[in-house]
């Protein structure tokens, strides 16, 4: 994959996205415009792009991809509007905008997450147009999601990380915070992109691998992005893991070592990735991509 | 059905409710705490009662109807939770028991009320042992219950809520409210049960109807219960609504009228089931069950 390549796998996300919400015109005006706006404040659409990149490695069709990789993105986003709250993270700004809740007020932030975690397994149960998906994998795929981001896993990573706020976390902590916060959901991304494409036990499981390194390689590299980036390129404030006395890699291991365990991961991720027959271009081009925001 | 049958039910319910937090261990302590603390604070599990009761109504299996079931009981749980919290309603007592965000912190309480929801489509994404249930009917049964829980339905009603409050909406805004708030879940259960049953079109159509008119009888007497209960019965402060100044049927059509109202709305829901040659009985006892609460 190029750079290109992605621009259009993320061209066809977005209209994917409008499409959703262009089909669900009776949302309440105020509630609408603000999923809309956190939904559509620039992100990478990571998540969607490997939920396409791994069902297309597998012989799949990115038609029959999309819903669920644009459900991804939308999860993705109501995670971060409940993680931003007063309650929780206490944030103002995201992606260069005011968050959610500075906009709309904090009742309406937490509406439209819990209508955009509703969302997203309401787009995940549309069988998509002009596609053919089996059942059976339909619900396997909504399963593993929602196992992925639920209380044993995103939501239980967030729960964590509030209880460690403040504290000095051990490595094994901050492992468990980071795995379930992060590597999970992008993880499910790329078992989620490969079950609806059709992979064979052994695609799913070498998938699975390389979705685990590179989920926690993205949050190394996150980690590492919050020491050395500047506010005005993050489109966040930094340092705020600091601020927070939050337990980070390049706190616990020094920066450099945490570089060399980021680049370890993805190049993992990428051996995993072996075992499957069909085109990786992308999947690695994806692996690379996660390391090269820490440049 | 009689209470004793009714009980028979909830027993059920009440046990599947248990398995689902027993094969889920790996939840964070306090956060699993707060998740059931909500889910066992003594609902009356109406809303699981009638997808049993919908699905046994069209010859469907009671296995097959229950993790579903369960989970729109998982559902009602986390609205209640995100309502209460002070962003919203600023509830503190709840069932007789202080509110979730009272007991465990607001921020437990968000990502209590997040897991909750989605632990439900989990649940509704198994295959129930020892039934067989069709994995597409699985699939519209998550987007039926999806589409009444979210922003335009469930969440959609709680937003247009918090947009009155302190207002004197006229009738059609709080048909709205009701409609979607709590109306759209109750019609729901009613049709995912006959869905997981194996209703005909015209069944599911009749049930559908039946849903709509005791959903919207709930809240009819859910209003009048504010006026006319007390907060010991109830296990909540009562006249808050008053306080609130929100619209409710008894503050427009008059107590008496609303009463009248609400047992015309329960006539016209056992009436529409006519059409369905299965047992009836237990759906029958629920809608006058509805009722019943206001005596």
């Amino acid at each position: 994959m190029t750079t290109s390549h992605f621009d259009r796998i993320r061209a066809d996300v977005e209209e994917e996205l409008h499409r959703i919400f262009d089909e669900r015109p009776r949302v309440p005006q105020h509630l609408r415009e603000a999923m809309m706006y956190s939904v559509f404040a620039g992100g990478k659409r990571l998540r969607p792009t490997l939920v396409v990149a791994a069902a297309e490695a597998v012989g799949g069709n990115r038609q029959a991809a999309l819903p669920t990789a644009a459900a991804f993105e939308i999860i993705h986003t109501y995670t971060l509007i409940h993680d931003d709250l007063p309650a929780m993270d206490n944030d103002s700004l995201r992606r260069g905008l005011p968050t959610n809740h500075i906009k709309f007020g904090e009742a309406t932030a937490i509406l439209a997450g819990d209508g955009l975690l509703t969302l997203a397994f309401e787009v995940m149960a549309e069988i998509p147009s002009g596609a053919s998906v089996d059942p059976a994998a339909l619900v396997r795929v909504i399963r593993t999601v929602a196992q992925a981001v639920g209380s044993e896993g995103t939501v239980g990573g967030q729960q964590a990380d509030m209880e460690n706020e403040g504290k000095q976390a051990d490595l094994k902590t901050l492992e468990y915070i980071h795995a379930h916060k992060t590597g999970t959901m992008i993880t499910a991304a790329v078992e989620a992109g490969g079950l609806l494409g059709g992979a064979s036990d052994g695609e799913l499981l070498a998938l699975t691998t390389y979705g685990k390194k590179i989920g926690l390689a993205f949050q190394v590299f996150d980690d590492i992005l919050d020491v050395v980036g500047d506010a005005k390129t993050l489109g966040k404030n930094t340092g705020g893991d600091q601020k927070k006395k939050k337990t980070t890699y390049p706190a616990l291991m020094g920066l450099e070592e945490s570089k060399k365990f980021g680049y370890a991961l993805v190049a993992e991720a990428v051996a995993a990735l072996t075992p499957i027959k069909g085109d990786t271009e992308h999947l690695k081009f994806l692996a690379e991509y996660v390391a090269k925001r820490a440049n």
